[in-house]
């Protein structure tokens, strides 16, 4: 598996521009990208705290996967993404090891990475991502 | 504020036999702690992960704070701690920045930390700990 850090960390917000103001002029951390995914429905915003980057999403519709995951918890962690050598490798790791799927191939990410998402149901409650360079 | 990095996550967990078995065993992560915190009502197991930590926590009672997140959100990411350079000083920083405090001053944590709890309310939804050495 090779998990060497956690690459990221996402977060379901119900505003980003409420939440770029608390992140920077409160907590004092700095936002160095605002992107749209718009096959995912969310606007997203990146800071770097230490090795670890923060992602705030915001749905942009709300039957998109953050519209729908703020409706059933409310805003807060959405999941939690696992810095691996090779994404491809680990899913594979992962699957002989008995965890369900979300991405049986990886797949490309924000900033150009190789993703993949293992299934909620086979973690202990948390979405996690796997991601790497390769 | 100075936050250097995140020094933990919590997770939330029914199980933390089984929990640990996952990421021990699927994610391939080294549980190098377990202990009981009697008055949080909790059990937790630690895991480092590049310079963050995996807490993870199971309830030992339906009316313990993470007996009651899981009944109303199920298991899944619970809180979030950034290390800072001075904990009593961060939480007077966050409250003059207008931030509900759940810790007005700080309070002595696992393995000897300073920390102290900014409210959910204040934080767009993300329950968060500030630590620290001294």
């Amino acid at each position: 598996m090779n998990i060497s850090h956690i690459e990221h960390l996402g977060i379901a917000v119900e505003n980003l521009e409420e939440s770029i103001k608390y992140y920077e002029g409160v907590l004092g951390l700095k936002c160095y990208a605002v992107e749209e995914v718009v096959d995912q429905k969310v606007k997203t915003a990146f800071f770097m705290v230490g090795s670890t980057k923060i992602e705030l999403l915001e749905s942009t519709s709300p039957d998109g996967p953050i519209g729908k995951f703020i409706e059933k918890k409310g805003p807060g962690m959405h999941h939690l993404a696992f810095a691996v050598k090779d994404t491809d490798e680990a899913l594979k790791t992962a699957e002989e090891r008995g965890v369900q799927l979300i991405d049986k191939v990886s797949r490309k990410g924000a900033e150009g990475l190789s993703i993949g998402f293992l299934h909620p149901k086979s973690t202990h409650g948390v979405l996690t991502e796997l991601c790497s360079k390769k």
